[in-house]
């Protein structure tokens, strides 16, 4: 059974993603994590560590504090 | 080497635990993570999980993405 605060997360990643108008490749492949690993994020799937969660962030050019945001 | 975010999320850790007045052990007890463990976290030295900074931002009462601003 997924968590469903990873959940919200992935989602809050898919929504700024798409709002800056990147593909789930280039987001991957800006923020340097394997692009089969950034959809399993997106979906909820994985635990994500902090050091990638600061990837992500600085990869879509936002404070990481915005996406554990409600 | 460390990484310097995980030491800052580790400072922020202990700066808002000592400000509700919690010891260390308190915080893992009612965070639900090993003593030893919170330790490792506020020197900066895991790469903690996502699910793991909720149980933690929940045991401080406070909202995660708090735990990751600057």
């Amino acid at each position: 059974m997924k968590d469903a605060r990873l959940v919200a997360f992935g989602q809050k990643v898919r929504e700024i993603r798409k709002s800056k108008g990147l593909s789930q490749e280039a987001l991957a492949d800006i923020a340097g994590v394997d692009r089969s690993y950034m959809g399993h994020i997106e979906r909820g799937e994985k635990n994500i560590t902090l050091t990638k969660i600061y990837q992500i962030a600085e990869a879509l050019n936002i404070d990481a504090s915005e996406l554990l945001e409600c």
